[in-house]
């Protein structure tokens, strides 16, 4: 008896943080095969072999059901150009990034995965949104099964809601990884140590899967304290810093003056 | 046989959050006894007859090894000077008002949790950093004393250090949450759910233990990207959260290209 198993076959394009990534999770995916990575510099992914064939040659990729682009930003135009005719589904993989950039191909499409993806912590895909964009209904259909094999969580979205859905996490992961920052200076600075916040940290990030960040809001800001928040920016000795516990705590008090 | 077991006794002076944990953790310790629960208005402590004898009546407070004065930060002074003399250690547990505010006291100190309580959520005090100060050694050793009864993370911490440590909280607590709020209120005005946020909120939180911040920073700020930062303004309607993208990015970019 000979059975047929579908396999959906895959090529990356590029050689950062989110291709070693993407690699490893499609390259242990029952339905999904890695059939080469391609990346102009060839000594950048050597580490892709223990998955996969690899090439520095554009000319030579090979043919596959779906073509992930993984590059930085702005050299998605650029790489999605340089591509010759390919027989299949090219998506980037890029939040800030409309879909119009692949127009040059037939079958183009986003696959976007919305997590901060770091070298040495190893992501769990289950639990990452993946956002999905496609003009054309069947490749839609493919993209979503990529997206389901290997996450619980599949959002169908365009171009301008997911140039929406990128500022808002620049907001939450950007943002407030500086505040973060800025926070355990300013304890280094008086030789305390970082750890001290972190239960603070993850209270204020897991309080927000029961209670609206809008009803969770406390602090001098939000209630109007001008003593205490005349105290701390005493303390602030760095210009652009006082400026943004200004704003802040003004944007805090304009969020609750105006709806209350 | 006759077994002396030694016990705290302790009177809470307030009949809000804090209070009300307080209360919770302090009942169901060995070693500690919540003798007595004050406030001007009984009808706000009326569930803490379920711990202790409450009262109205400033006069009547019992005797104690600590009180606790658990008010809002502007009405310590006040609740302070409004005690009768007290034959015990008196403390405050706000991480913005220094411990001179309680002079009138012979005995006195700071027992300040550094933790964000809700009605809500009843958190593990265990994993909560007590910051304990006073001058007297026999009573910083009783503030200790009871503090590892609790928790797990007791520091020693000057008034100082402990507004500067208020001031980091401030950051890493309450804008964290304003900025949470913004993406939130991003997302609904372009019909998303908040919850795709949660896993990247989840990872950028708990990456801190294992990656400082300052390494950590990722995003357009982060690597010059000027057209993503300007497609996000344009995204942006409200003047004062521009400004806050603009500050925040320069705040970023500062901090970057100082240290490179």
């Amino acid at each position: 008896m000979i059975t047929f198993v579908v396999m959906i076959q895959i090529v990356l394009i590029g050689g950062g943080n989110l291709a070693g990534h993407l690699a490893s999770v499609f390259s242990k995916t029952a339905g999904l095969q890695l059939v080469q990575v391609y990346n102009r510099k060839l000594d950048k992914i050597k580490s892709f072999e223990k998955f996969t064939e690899i090439t520095d040659d554009i000319h030579a990729l090979v043919k596959a059901d779906l073509y992930f682009i993984c590059v930085s930003d702005i050299a998605i135009i650029e790489v999605s150009r340089n591509l010759p005719h390919l027989n299949g589904l090219v998506v980037h993989t890029s939040g800030a990034t409309p879909l119009s950039v692949l127009n040059t191909h037939t079958q183009r499409g986003v696959w976007y995965p919305l997590q901060s993806f770091t070298t040495h912590r190893v992501p769990d895909f289950k639990e990452i949104p993946i956002c999905i964009e496609s003009h054309n209904p069947q490749d839609l259909q493919l993209l979503k099964q990529v997206a389901e094999l290997i996450s619980n969580a599949v959002y169908e979205i365009d171009s301008n809601q997911r140039m929406q859905l990128h500022l808002a996490a620049v907001l939450v992961n950007n943002f407030v990884n500086h505040l973060y920052y800025l926070g355990f200076d300013f304890l280094e600075q008086h030789q305390l140590p970082a750890q001290i916040l972190f239960p603070l940290i993850k209270e204020t990030a897991m309080r927000i899967h029961e209670v609206d960040p809008y009803d969770a809001q406390t602090g001098p800001a939000k209630r109007g304290d001008i003593p205490t928040m005349t105290r701390h920016l005493n303390l602030i000795e760095d210009d652009t810093q006082k400026a943004l516990y200004k704003l802040i705590s003004h944007s805090i008090t304009q969020t609750y003056g105006k709806k209350l």
